[in-house]
């Protein structure tokens, strides 16, 4: 582990600013960009500077609080609240982030400085409690398949899939990482890679269309995921190509694990047909790193994300406890903890 | 459709030389090669300037009577004819054309060079009568999903699996086709889309991950791909990701159709598990359009093909006819014609 934790979020009190890693620069680029005004947050999330449900949660948070230390009124605060909910309209914990911050517009900067940072707290926290829950599932020396990037560049730090991973490793459990790239915007190949090379966790890169076949050729012990929105029934919205690896962990009778903090599970949505999915741009698609690789006018498709329904998941990890079938049940008996 | 049909691997009477469409620089470039001896045919079936199961037989046969009327004696030609075989492992069509070639190579140069162009011809006659077997099974207006580039430029001309799309539209059939952009080497982003953009086929852009989404929407109505290689018992070698694809759509049922010329099957080789699947550098993974997209140091998997086990497969589309389980004795039947 490297003894320096990743926190791709941070607010620097000194200057007011929002720190944040830019994502779409790396793995060749560190580099930290300093926003200074809540639409900078809002552009920085929509633009995927910062990505990961939790962590844009996070960047949400620090915006408001931000805005307020700058000298922004309550109904400034309000509608600044409004462009940040619409920043992105799947994962769910921007909207819950800036419905916790928007109870407290009127207590002034300094308290809206303290829940920012609570959220940012236990938002780690929380991975931290899901690693241990998760850890204690997976096999000695099991080979985790992994989509997009659930780390701690997705969340206030440790990270909810990698965090499952991460305490694996702690524990003495010398698990390692097939990381699909995750095409288009590659958060695979370039961010999970980056944060497990980083701790020294063995990461093997694939492409999106090997895991059947290494499941097939019996070399993945189980997929870990995050997800971006939980629904009361156990559905899960996450990265595109989520869903066909739920298909395919289940006719290879492989566990498929969901690892979210609670602020991802959201009770007011009854499943997965009720969450909206982002469709994006197809620019994102037909260009690599820059460079165009289909010819021009041919079009592409963009959703970025899709459902898993629950009867595809064997457990959802989160720090309030581990939830298995039926999920509603599971869910409804949490929330009331 | 474009009048001028696309062959992508053509004989040069007058300068004696093998011309080859680089399909490493499609579609940004359209460059015809010069391929003037026989290891320069092997170099390029390597480096997959030519690619394709049927096209690197044509390749490989044309290398062939190139060498020979280049004044190679039939000693050479035998010792060209084992580096061409071991080109590529997995594609039979490859060692099927050299060995109908071998037959011949004591009898000259004009006799090798007009069994080079029956192989060729003959080859795109199969391609027109897979197309026209194929059609026949297309739902009226179906959204045919399509894995790697099995066109074409696949092929002496026409293409299999795009040969089924093809005449379908000339049938007054209007299909569309969804096209894998096929990581790491994109050949449905490069290839298959320009090539049907080509003929005015509506073509859309998949990311590899996205196929099994748009299967849960309803999206899509069957698949389409080519293979490498057909075993007795109907296992097929293709694509790296056709395996996952097959499993997603007897998930969603949905048929998932195989379109070969008969060069492809391969009785000798009793299933799927005798088949040698090619492993390549994980360089072609790590980078993208010549850009590194991974951290240094992190390794990657690059089985180039996969099997799929002949219980997913929904039919054999070959030029004698079309099969459907139980595989062995239909092939069987088939061979005997």
């Amino acid at each position: 582990m490297n003894p320096q934790p990743l926190r791709p979020v941070i607010y620097d009190e000194g200057r007011d600013v929002v720190r944040v890693l830019d994502q779409r620069r790396l793995p060749s680029e560190e580099v930290w960009l300093d926003l200074a005004s809540c639409d900078e947050v809002v552009q920085a999330i929509k633009d995927l500077t910062v990505r990961g449900a939790p962590a844009i949660g996070v960047a949400a948070a620090y915006g408001l609080a931000l805005e307020s230390r700058r000298g922004a009124e309550p109904a400034r605060l309000r509608e600044a609240s409004e462009r940040l909910v619409h920043a992105r309209p799947t994962a769910v914990n921007l909207a819950w982030a800036v419905r916790r911050m928007s109870r407290r517009l009127g207590l002034g900067p300094a308290a809206l400085l303290e829940e920012a940072h609570a959220i940012r707290d236990e938002d780690e926290a929380a991975c931290r409690r899901i690693g241990a829950l998760g850890a204690a599932l997976l096999p000695p020396r099991a080979s985790v398949l992994t989509h997009c990037n659930a780390g701690a560049l997705a969340t206030a730090g440790y990270g909810t899939a990698l965090g499952v991973v991460r305490a694996a490793v702690e524990g003495g459990n010398p698990v390692t990482v097939f990381a699909d790239e995750t095409r288009p915007f590659l958060q695979g190949a370039r961010l999970t890679a980056w944060e497990l090379k980083r701790d020294g966790i063995p990461v093997t890169l694939l492409t999106d269309n090997m895991a059947g076949w290494l499941m097939a050729q019996g070399e993945i012990a189980c997929v870990v995921v995050g997800a971006d929105r939980i629904a009361a029934n156990g559905d899960v919205a996450n990265k595109i190509g989520t869903y066909a690896l739920a298909v395919l962990a289940a006719y290879h009778h492989l566990p498929f694990y969901v690892a979210a903090p609670w602020s991802t599970v959201d009770l007011a949505t009854p499943d997965g047909s009720a969450i909206p999915i982002e469709e994006r741009g197809d620019e994102e698609v037909v260009t690599l790193a820059g460079q165009r690789i289909a010819p021009a006018g041919v079009p592409a498709r963009y959703p970025a994300f899709d459902v898993t329904p629950e009867p595809l998941v064997t457990a959802i990890i989160t720090e309030r406890g581990v939830v298995r079938r039926p999920f509603a049940p599971g869910l409804a008996a949490l929330a009331a903890r």
